[in-house]
């Protein structure tokens, strides 16, 4: 069962959902990002700059959470963001990649 | 440019419509069935036997050409799906083999 944040156990990520989740532009770009970071980085989710408001902010993370796809912990005032990297890489190997090797597009274009 | 019927040029297929198309499950289902037939294999839309509406049907499949998962010509009075899995393979390497490797859900649950 997913843990009361909403993170599902390594064995509950499914690939619908993260489909799903990764389907939308400003999702990649998270995912993108923080796979571009050392691991184990974690990130305030207005860290990343996408240009919506902070409800619609809140659900592109829930998404992602929910998914498996990132963790996050509360800190502070904060939420702090981490790519589930290990636990991905050995449910769908290879994704990551995919999703790393997508040109970043144009601001004006997600 | 796409051809007439939709079909992106292998060079046009983009991983974000590529993960909308592959984030509906019947849509994945078709990809798997397809996936795991032979090389070329060509089928009708009914032929996946979705439980759907002929005009869903329909969508579905536009779908999955206009993202460049498919391609599709006709045959008399029915519309044959082709896989492309050559295309998809240069463009995304191991995508299909994580679609492939989906346990097929119950029937109910799609």
């Amino acid at each position: 069962m997913p843990d009361e944040e909403g993170h599902p156990a390594v064995e509950e990520i499914l690939l619908g959902p993260v489909l799903s989740a990764l389907a939308d532009p400003l999702r990649r770009r998270v995912v993108r990002t923080l796979a571009a970071e050392p691991e184990g980085t974690a990130r305030t989710c207005s860290s990343f700059g996408l240009p919506v408001s902070k409800a619609t902010l809140t659900h592109h993370f829930r998404v992602l959470r929910e998914a498996g796809l990132i963790s996050q912990v509360s800190r502070g005032n904060s939420r702090m963001a981490t790519l589930r990297r290990a636990d991905l890489e050995r449910r769908f190997p290879g994704l990551l990649d995919l999703v790393s090797a997508e040109p970043e597009p144009p601001q004006a274009a997600t």
